[in-house]
């Protein structure tokens, strides 16, 4: 078939289920969360929403259907993304931070762990996972020959694994009641390599709710709550392990299979956060449009007539027209090419980099559009540019990371420039 | 079918055919002309290759099926154009205007016209058309109502249309002999126009270079050659007719039809250029890449291993990248939708703004990648820097013109933001 | 005396008075205020920091030595305002304010307006002047000739003035106790002007506490305290008056010349913000060049040594070091020249668009380098970004009000390029 | 003396030299050399204008006062280069080469080289000096421990050094008949030097015309001129030493006291790149102004009254200011301080890199303001650009040298953010 932008029935259907919740639970989110001072009970307070997105099979349509789920294609899922995205980026984040919690088992997909995926396959309650990576330090550099590596260790004692260790920024992590999320996905470092390579003692160990009950009080602990400038009704608090023990059977990746499966993981959030860029940059579009087209400042016309506010409004769309394009591509070429994996990885990387660091100029040709008005926290511009300007930091930062492995890509002795695009030039 | 971005056999089909015209003729173009110092005589050197680009289908390509020719889609179209815009924009450039003046026949598609097609669909000599519409005074404003309006004329007497007045800037209006190209389809003002709104005085008149010679010498005449700082072999002269009698058969629109055709005229070539600026910038990735991958600057390795410089090159890939992307979902939304005519238009201005644009950019950075190295003409740069700054003022100013056609747009009453991604809103 | 950029003892003595401050009292302003959650409250925390400021000389620093005060040049007020904002802008605006609510003061100096200065030359207490002008439909095309112009009017009555309106964004307008400023220039609009010229009707009232509690209790009433983004800790509510009378004395500019000296005051203000800009830029600048080199992500070096985060780094400090020198250049010439008013207006212009302009980009840059530990709101960054948010849109938008002027300078006849710098060319 | 920006009689008589030189022999070089198709002859053919450049004492000016010369401040000299850049960059480039040329001497001052320069302070004939470093490989990393070094080199034999290598980029190096300049100042490698360190073995050996002609024909030889996108008036050839032999005297630095001295002169044409920056930036935008007061594109007023136009104007306008203040305070602060040497030079390097970087898009911009006019060879717009492009990576590339001194200043341990603008912080 030939190149085609129209979406399927699928595709539709994704769309307009994607767009009846956010005009559904997630519109109000905002206005009840912020009734709360301390971000830690934003984020308790959006369980009900959470609830709701459980039920209605957001959760379930983030496991492949191999796996018992009902995910669909990445285009799909950056879709979805950007509908929610545009509505309410915090309570939205929740939801998708289960799914990267989870993505290493859709990665792996190996039969002996399907008892953790049950919770989230059941359509009940309000399950949590979460990808657990970063650490105070920062993990920009861990698998740097030399370098000190991860500080949260894994030792086997007998038939159990004892975890010690502090991590940071993984959204979740502490689940509802700040006791633990109903799992997580721990990225840890054996301190028992098999070489002095830093990879080759990389692993993933799974802890759960249940896990965590079983060991001392004291085992998992939240250090810190941490408030942010946006996405202020999420947690991704300051956490702590403490010999904390698991069986063996929680072992996702053993020691040297972790880290591709984390490269893989994060391949597959850097066209998500594409599409949450795009979700706010549609959301910054509209609401200056609304304000350009209805306001004239006392004068003699509506805003919009005005050259210089027409001119950043055309140019706020071309962008967020040109970061979908690049986004759905990046989504399509990631599972079905063409070109080996570095050709189509390094598209998913464009897709983070390139619409991150697009939007906070978005946002704030946006702002100059409405003028002081859109300095009123009531008015959605402040809380765009707040959640704008995590979207190059996080999920891997763009400077320390992101960039780092387009580097790595273009370096490689067999880069192939438009691979991705064309297939190999040989 | 869902969203796809895997060329089909057809697109692969026109990919590898422009990759071989662009690795055999086109290669070695510039070699050629550059021997020649005046601009015209440069243009006049391009002949024999667009012989073989006639010869090889590349003009009736540019035709409907209906018609007799061979074209396909605008996404081919643009496949097509980056290929060879990536190895020689000059000559390409040639080869594209003559599809330029033939659009409006292609618009209008009338049976009594196509006389006028049969050159370009003979697969023989070297047919020029050429869309002729630019003024001396600028034409961002002639629909402006109380503005002066065009300066080119037509005043009916008997059957013979008498056409007076200076053109400039229309690629291929002179003819490889500077006498009139094969065909002009002359954009004009009627003298005798049915109200006082200017676009009901709009008309479009085809002149041959048999009408010119059945009339007395000096009705065409070119006043001056411009030299350019891109585009090098490329000829858009200031031309003047005074005079010019053609039979009432030529007109391919009356008075008050022209302007939606040259309007359409131009929403296509809109996506071309988009497909230009990414060709443009492909080319100089390419070459900043081969550079940073194979110099050192007597350092301890390879310029691709700083940052700085990966930096810069990572960026070029990115917006390359965005702007492919925008530029296909362009094209084939401008053929297929969603969305109504207004919608898909803002999506081809939108590729010819944004593209353009981003094209000086993108090669000034390609620039700094390479230093020094860069200033030396015998290397690409500066002719990719020179052609570069061209996209933004041709084929309707970005700012005098497209901006503005996108601002009309968005403060039409029915302006629906993303309807050309999802269709209506409602 | 030559060009040159060496501070004066003066001047000195000023910037180590300001440092001295800002690290005093300013020091740890937002840990206090920032325990209190309503913006308003905020505010009145900062209370004891302005009795600081006000013994210390720096209300009575804002007003002219010819009119009993102790202020010095623009360049000095811009240094001063350059170390108190890069410390602590919100506490900092609030003492700006007050300046600029004397401006128009300073501005016509007449005698019989001096008991109105009295309270801000006495070095006691917390007395707090306002300017208050913008409305909330906007304040960017009141002198249109069509328009509505200014909703707040003002009528005689007798031998007083009645006023009546809205107003909104006026830093200080409703003092401590959000019963109105110890003193408000009001701008208005005369319900009797001489002519239909807009301007002609534009008059400046004084308001005092005193006028207001002479008035029934809800001639003077804050409808609505606003949150913001930045400068958490400032008031800039929106206001009513309604039938508020004040005598005839209270007239400081009558009908006619108010408009004048809003613009004048603006421009002295343009500068400042300038200064602000710089000041913010040198906070981020400095906080992430101690991160960069203290840091290392895990890696084998500090984060400085990655070229990535280095040229990050000095593109900061080049646009602080440029928008500093321009700043500097634009309060030097606003008060000495060369060039008549408007060649020195369009660089007070030009150094509170381009710097503020520049202050949200460099801010995001600092963010990058900083990556995912700037979203952290107990670091300074997000503070940071949302002060820098505003500079653009607030003290007249750049879009709507700023650059409009700009625009209104160069299409002057007689405008002349380059007086500012070298005098008029002819 | 407090900050001041007035020009001083001195300054002033110095700029209005420069505008004088600007208006006469300056004015219409372009005209006459653009007659000749090779660079080369372009080159030869500014003789005249050089000529004039000698007799009126633009080259006596760039040498200081204690060795005979008129040279006056670094502030003066940006001036100069100011005025004369807006209007020929070419011919200039030629004339402030030759200062580069002398300014090791300048630096050194060392009586036993006072013969080098009397025919450059004697007001008579075209003599040219030339700063002879850049190498065929790039030199941006020369002084990278275990990098090989430069290639030029010098051998002691006997009381004659010998010299062999090539050089390229070098303005002047050839002289006005390619037979040598009066005078190179060659940046060479001793071939035994007293350690492993690269700096140690760096040396400075001049080279005039004289001893050319002393040694075999073919000692010295151009082995390419190189044809430049802009500057094409200047000369700056591919050049090869082979055996060509010096007496000792000839030695200005000896090994090991070369790097200092090349460093310094480059922080001092850093500040002069800043000085052409402005003067390409001030020629585009009073190019832009008339054009848009002037046209109206047959709209119903002139092109300025557009704010779309108007924005692009005053961006380029405060640009421009804001880099000559820049400019200015680095060359008052390359000199007087305060701060030590590093803060001093930190200034320098960012008049350099943030003036050229802001160049190329300052033009883009008038270009885009002008339109499809801009594309004419004969408006000065391709000619700005092609300028401008070359800003950035001549003179030390911005991305490979310049910047990378900027982060090596800032990772020194006793950096200090301010000092150059308010001493030191402690």
């Amino acid at each position: 078939m030939p190149i085609d932008f129209h979406l399927s029935p699928a595709e539709e259907g994704i769309r307009k289920a994607a767009a009846g919740f956010a005009a559904g639970p997630l519109k109000d989110a905002r206005q009840i969360y912020m009734k709360y001072q301390q971000h830690s009970e934003r984020f308790q307070s959006t369980r009900p929403i959470y609830h709701q997105a459980v039920a209605g099979g957001l959760i379930k349509g983030q496991i492949p259907p191999h796996l018992g789920g009902a995910g669909g294609t990445l285009i799909e899922a950056a879709i979805l993304v950007e509908e929610m995205y545009s509505v309410e980026p915090a309570a939205s984040l929740t939801i998708f931070s289960t799914g990267l919690g989870l993505t290493p088992m859709n990665l792996t997909g190996k039969p002996e762990h399907k008892e953790f995926l049950a919770p989230f396959l059941s359509g009940e309650g309000e399950p949590l996972a979460s990808m657990v990576f970063s650490e105070p330090g920062g993990v920009a550099n861990y698998l740097e020959t030399g370098a000190p590596g991860l500080v949260t260790t894994a030792t086997l004692e007998g038939d159990e694994w004892v975890l010690n260790g502090e991590k940071i920024w993984a959204t979740n992590s502490a689940g509802w009641d700040f006791e633990g999320a109903d799992l997580q996905c721990v990225v840890c470092r054996t301190t028992n390599p098999s070489s002095d390579e830093p990879a080759d003692a990389i692993m993933i160990l799974l802890v759960t709710i249940a896990d965590i009950k079983r060991n001392a009080p004291g085992a998992f602990k939240v250090l810190r709550h941490i408030s942010t400038a946006g996405h202020t009704a999420c947690s991704g608090p300051h956490i702590k392990y403490t010999n904390l023990r698991v069986p063996v059977k929680n072992v996702l990746c053993p020691p040297g299979t972790g880290a591709p499966i984390v490269s893989a993981a994060f391949d597959c959030t850097a066209v998500l956060v594409g599409a949450m860029s795009v979700g706010i940059m549609r959301a910054a579009f509209d609401a200056a449009l609304t304000f350009a087209k209805g306001d004239n400042r006392r004068g003699a016309s509506e805003l919009l007539t005005r050259q210089a506010v027409a001119d950043l409004m055309s140019g706020i769309k071309m962008q967020t027209e040109a970061c979908r394009a690049l986004t759905w591509k990046a989504a399509n070429c990631l599972e079905n090419g063409p070109g080996d994996y570095n050709a189509r990885r390094e598209l998913a990387l464009a897709a983070k980099i390139y619409c991150s660091d697009a939007c906070t100029k978005a946002v704030t040709d946006a702002i100059n559009v409405v003028g002081i008005t859109a300095y009123d926290a009531d008015q959605p511009f402040a809380d765009l540019l707040n959640t704008a300007m995590v979207l190059p930091i996080f999920d891997g930062g763009n400077v320390g990371i992101r960039r780092r492995h387009m580097q790595d890509l273009m370096l490689s002795k067999d880069y192939d420039s438009w691979a991705s695009t064309y297939g190999p030039s040989k």
